[in-house]
This record gives structure tokens, C-alpha cells and sequence, in this order.
């Protein structure tokens, strides 16, 4: 048995929040698995143009970064954090958000934005990156995603 | 071929954790998709009586909203954000949190709690809102999903 | 109809987002149903000698806990907050995060941790709790998951 599909929702607008719906999906192509990416509330930013180049890191509210509130919260630390992550990640071939995005909508996966998110944001079809393939209500994600998994991050 | 059912967990307590959740079981019913939402952790703030009503956006530690933590962090920012979100959303015809419930479990899908979280804040029954259908343990939720999706927001 | 299988993603580093993972696949686990758990990110501390043993609730960022930003920053209030909920959780039988990873794994549960992320964060095989069965790549972890649910925490 093998899983067909995952239809994976990007909620979360921080670099740890969108990375790890992109290395599934990512995953997924390279095994051969139809792969769709369903960007909503924060994680529009992974997929508008003004936005998707400066995603940072959320430094205070996560314990697991091991940093006292006040040092995640002084002016900076988000970005040097952000850094750090990329030059870790680049070391592993994991590329920053835009170039990693346009590599996945190349392996075939479908990017799409979440309409009542769009509608909330005043967002509209020119705001976001060309591989933006189309804009869903839950209900045409719900068809998209049938005969798969869901996986919400 | 269509999905049948989802089953959805609302684990978080912040406005912005809730709502993905609660328009996902929505858009479900809309679409005919039998759908039960499964309350915990502080998720559970969405269908108790006392907190139902007081939800807030998370403004510190959330990178998508574009705030500096300093920002974030003065009394009232979250008040402000919160209220922001709300406005926007009835633009769009979402109904705050307490409506948004209602409504979803007029629609015929099931509102849960999940007996450990209950346990653990020592609520009790009387506790919740009208709409909550019963209390369950995570064996009897797998029993509710079987044959369906599970979704944890 | 019943569920066969569960694949749970553990990704968040704090109290609150790792017990919720560790709930659902022991509950799993006691209605006779296959249950992996698959750490990744800041999930990894779970599963690591050097911090499984000082995971904390996050105290900012965390409006369901219902503290302002300023007490949630003060120095000891994560401390406090998670001694609190420990003690709570020891009431209901629900065992800290070290003997419960254990409890998990001796019910026979599959413990992984994400490859991508043990490379991110320079680890290897001696940093992980002996409990941890091997390192997967999320090629690997897909065909572990396939016939079953995938739910990420």
C-alpha cells in the first residue's frame, strides 16, 4: 500500500511554520506522490510577492529555540535567528522560501491560496508569485484533496 | 472520489488557531462532508461559557502579523488585533467565535471536548456551552474518525 | 470501518505542543491501533538526551493561557507554568515527557526522528533517547505512513 496524495495546508506565516509543509511536499514529489500545497491565514506570505523573501524566524512563544523571552524579544534577535536558520539550511541544499517554492511548483505540485484568507487580507490574484496556480474556497480544496491525505501545519 | 468525513482537533487557544479549524468543519458541512470538531488543550476556550466569548489574536511570537514584539507586548495590542480580525471577518460574513460554534452545530456536525484536557482544568459538563455533544476519550475520537480524515490544528 | 494506523508528527519544542502528539498515539496504542511518532524541528527535544527532560510550556505568544505578555515574560514564569501543569498532568496518571516516551515505545509504537532536522541541528544517533528506533528521510517516513492517518502536531 503507498500513499497517492497529500494535500498539505501552510497556516503558519514563520520561517519554522512554513518550512516544514515545503520539505513534505517537496518529499512527496520526489517519491513520486501527488502533492498539493494549500497556503491560509499567515502562511499566505510564503506565496505573495511582497512578502515571501522576509519570513523570519518566531524568536519569543517558543521554548524550543532555548532563548530567554527578553533575548527573543530584543530588536534583531528574530532576524539573526533568521539568518542562522538559512545558513544551516542552505548548508543541507534546502533553499530560502521563494527559490524553494518555485523549485516545488516545478516537480508538478499545485500552490494554492485559500479564498476566505485572500478576501480577509485584501489580497487579490496579482499579489502573489506566478506559481500561485489558483485561488480555492475550502469546498473546491476539500475535491482537490479527496482520495489523499490532509496534513494542516 | 470524495471525502466522506473530517474529523478536526482545535488544540490551540488564540483566535487565529480557532478559526482555521471552525471554517474547515464549515466548509465541510457545506460541501455534504460529515464533520466533527474535537476541542483540546486550550482549544477548549472556544466552546466553554466563560472564555467562549474572549478569544484573542496571539501578537507576540507570531512573525506573520508583521509586528515588533515590543508592539505586540503592550497591553492592549491583542485587544486591538483581536477586534481588527473581527471587523474584517463579518465583513466576509464569519461570525465571531461564540455564532461561528452555533451555527456549525446546526449544520448537523459534532461538537466534542476531550475528556483528558476536561480532566486536566478540572471542568466539568455544566462548564460548556449548549452546542458540546459529549465529552470524549482519544480511543472514542479514533472510533468518530474511522473512515475519514483527522485534521489537528 | 476502523483506523489501522496513525503516523503523528511531533514539530513543536514546548509542553503544549509535544503532549498533545504523545496523547494520541498512546491512546492509539490502547485501542490496538499501529501508532508512529515522528519528531521533527523543535519536536526533536522530545527524543534528545540533553533536553527531554526540560521541555517548557510556552508562556508568551500563548493567549489560552490567559496571562498578560509582561507575566509571561518574567524570568521563572515558564518554569512555574510548567511545574504547574506537570504536577496536574501526574494527578490525572499522565506521566512527564521522559517516562512517557518510554510507556509509549515499550506499547510498541515506532519512534523516528526527521533526518532533515537531526542534520539541521548538527545531531547524530548518540544524542537521541536509546527509545528511538531510526533516523528517516520524509521519503522514508511516507511509506511508514502509507494505509493510515497522518496528523501533525
Amino acid at each position: 500500500m503507498t500513499i497517492e496524495k497529500v494535500s498539505i495546508i501552510v497556516s503558519k506565516g514563520s520561517l519554522d511554520g512554513i518550512y516544514p509543509g515545503l520539505i513534505m511536499a517537496n518529499g512527496a514529489r520526489a517519491e513520486g506522490i501527488e502533492a498539493n500545497l494549500f497556503f491560509t491565514f499567515f502562511g499566505l506570505d510564503a506565496i505573495t510577492k511582497k512578502r515571501q523573501g522576509h519570513v523570519k524566524v518566531a524568536t519569543v512563544g517558543n521554548p524550543g529555540l532555548h532563548l530567554p523571552t527578553w533575548a527573543g524579544a530584543i530588536p534583531g534577535a528574530s532576524w539573526a535567528m533568521t539568518r542562522y536558520f538559512e545558513r544551516k539550511m542552505a548548508a543541507l541544499d534546502i533553499p530560502p522560501i521563494p527559490e524553494f517554492v518555485r523549485m516545488i511548483a516545478d516537480t508538478g505540485a499545485g500552490i494554492y491560496a485559500c479564498k476566505a484568507t485572500v478576501d480577509l487580507f485584501g489580497l487579490e490574484k496579482n499579489d502573489f508569485v506566478p506559481e500561485m496556480n489558483d485561488i480555492l474556497t475550502v469546498g473546491e480544496f476539500y475535491s482537490l484533496a479527496a482520495g489523499g491525505e490532509i496534513v494542516f501545519t
